[in-house]
Parts: structure tokens; C-alpha cells; sequence
């Protein structure tokens, strides 16, 4: 029993199946803790179990919440009628650090995928396109990724909507803030140039 | 409140402190977890609680155990009056997971360090001139970092037993298994040239 108890020893192996850790920085990661265990080891057992207890998601919209509705459902002010459709709650949570976006999110969960046999329902377009029926949707904003997958999905949701009455949009293609042409790959570049603006 | 809920987001925050982990990483992290609630993330504030309510260093050797004395220094296999000193618990876990070593360790908890202010006092290295006679150790083996502090201190160690009747060892430096010469530093190739041994 190489690392101190059977406890430290499970911990670290529990530690070493999360993403991004492997089992030298699981041990580092424990080894950590126990030498500052007064605090911060109890405090972060505690949140662990709030955040598994007390986490679901949002009836709505997807996204991840304490209550059977989230903070931006629930909100009035956000009823703006401009829908933000994302593939998962990690590019909500990365749209809502941006600030840019008042309206709403409905959280795909995934992307349409011939090879892993996702299909519309798994995703739950057509409660989607009941949603923008009932809450009275002016433009729908496909913010997924550039991804073939993603492109191929909003393509879907594209169609789907087609006749209803609805604005679909997607996010622009360009050179990201900061960007130096000599880094970017040839599709943006020819992305950004094919949308040039005046300026 | 970009991130689902309070208990979220101050999780977040506890898990980006840890050492190899940021905000981004954190935030994976947590979601990760979240998708799998049911059964790990549970689990995890558990283990995370026993160990931080269960462990402690051990009174003889500073290993880090769930009891007074540590298994190693409750095995009395393993009193073979060899005794390997090492800079930290986490060096202790890397020795015991090579199998090599069958005697037992003394955990100094740092190096010496004249800019940290960090003295023998604080090492501990009185109380471990005192072990070594009380416990007949008959071998001491430096197993500290091949940097300076660790040189020093293993330096200072060997001076503090001069005359005590002990043999006091290093590890061996030279060529790591599986080494290639040319991806090797200077300081590496001369210590094996000049500890070169006959075939």
C-alpha cells in the first residue's frame, strides 16, 4: 500500500478517471489537499455533494440549474424573442461569460451524428420547434461549433424551421480578436475574406 | 449567474486553486461530474472526507496514513537498518511504487533553502540524527532531488553523520532507462561517463 490508506488510495484513483487528470496529476492533486486539509478538503467535499444533490436540468431550456427552472427562464427581461440554440451547457455558460446575449437558450445536448446514430429526436428538435411555436420566437441563433457535425446540424434545424415565420441565423465566421493571419488555417482565412465589411 | 447555480460556481472556484488546474480545466471538471452525478460526484466528496477527517503523518517517518504509524514503520519486515531519506511523501509514494526499497524512510518535508530561510531545524535533521541511533540503522540513503537544494542538503545530512558510524549513500546518477544520449543534458553525460562501470 504505497499511498498512505485505502482512502487516499481510491481517491486518487477516482481523481484519475476525470478529464484532463491522469493518475501523476491526481496524486499531486491529493497530496495537495491532504496538506492543506483544515479547509479547503472539507469545503470541497461539501460543495461536491450540494452540486450532486441539488443539480438538474432546466425543464426548458437544458441548462444545468437548482430549480426546475433557470436563473435566465426565469428571468422576464431575457424574453427578448431571440432564441440561442447551443450544442451543450459548457457553450451556454461560455456565451453568458461574453455578456453580448440577452435573449434565451434551448441546450441541444449533443449534435446530430450518422456514426454514433444521433438523430433529430435524440436531440429533441421537434420539441424545439414546438417551443419557438409557444414562446413566441422571432429569430432563432444557431451557435454551434464549426465543426462538420455541428454545421451539419444547423443545417438540420435550418430546414426544420423553414416556413415558420422565424429569422435562423448563425454566428459569424472570421478572424477571432487577436488573430494573426500567419497562424490561422486556410478556411478561416477564406471565411473571413468572403465576408469582408467596409469599413 | 453564468454558471447553473452559487454551489456551482464557488465548486468551480475550489477546483481552479488546485494545483494543475485553471478556471477552463475546473469548469470541464464540474460539468463532467454533473452529467455523471448519480453515482461518482457523490462518491468523491465521500472519499474526499473520510481522507481529509482520517489522515495525518505518521509520528516516526512524516508518511502520510490514517493511523499513528504509518504501515511501513508498523511492518517489522521492514526494519533492515536501511533507512532512505527523501524530500517529500510524494517522493516516498514514487520510491514504494518502484518495489526497490525494503527498509524504511524518513520524510524531511522540504530542503534546505538559505533564500526560504528554511534551516536543519525545520527539517526535522536533529530529530533524525536521533532516530538513526535509536532505531540502529546501519544505512542511510539520500534520495534527494538532483537540484541544488537537494545536493546541499544531502551534503549537510552527510556531515551531520560523519563519525556516527553509519554508511551514507545517494542514488546513483547516470543515463535514466530508456534515455537517448542526444536528448540528454551535458551534467547527465559527464555523471555517467565518469560513474562508468565494466560490463
Amino acid at each position: 500500500m504505497a499511498e498512505g490508506s485505502d482512502d487516499i488510495q481510491a481517491l486518487i484513483a477516482q481523481m484519475a478517471r476525470l478529464p484532463g487528470l491522469g493518475p501523476r496529476s491526481a496524486r499531486r492533486l491529493v497530496l495537495h489537499l491532504i496538506r492543506k486539509r483544515s479547509g479547503q478538503m472539507i469545503q470541497l467535499a461539501r460543495l461536491l455533494e450540494n452540486v450532486a444533490q441539488g443539480s438538474r436540468e432546466c425543464l426548458t431550456c437544458g441548462n444545468i440549474t437548482d430549480r426546475d427552472e433557470c436563473a435566465i427562464c426565469a428571468d422576464p427581461a431575457r424574453a427578448t424573442g431571440e432564441l440561442c440554440v447551443v450544442e451543450d451547457v459548457a457553450d451556454l455558460w461560455a456565451l453568458e461569460r461574453g455578456r453580448a446575449f440577452r435573449g434565451r437558450y434551448h441546450v441541444l445536448g449533443g449534435t446530430l451524428s450518422a456514426l454514433d446514430e444521433i438523430g433529430p429526436e435524440d436531440l429533441g428538435i421537434p420539441g424545439l420547434v414546438d417551443r419557438i411555436a409557444r414562446d413566441r420566437v422571432t429569430e432563432v441563433i444557431l451557435a454551434l461549433n464549426a465543426t462538420v457535425d455541428g454545421q451539419t446540424t444547423a443545417h438540420y434545424i435550418a430546414e426544420a424551421l423553414a416556413g415558420s415565420g422565424v429569422a435562423v441565423t448563425g454566428l459569424a465566421q472570421g478572424v477571432p480578436i487577436g488573430g494573426e493571419l500567419d497562424y490561422l488555417d486556410d478556411g478561416t482565412i477564406s471565411a473571413a475574406l468572403r465576408a469582408r465589411r467596409r469599413l
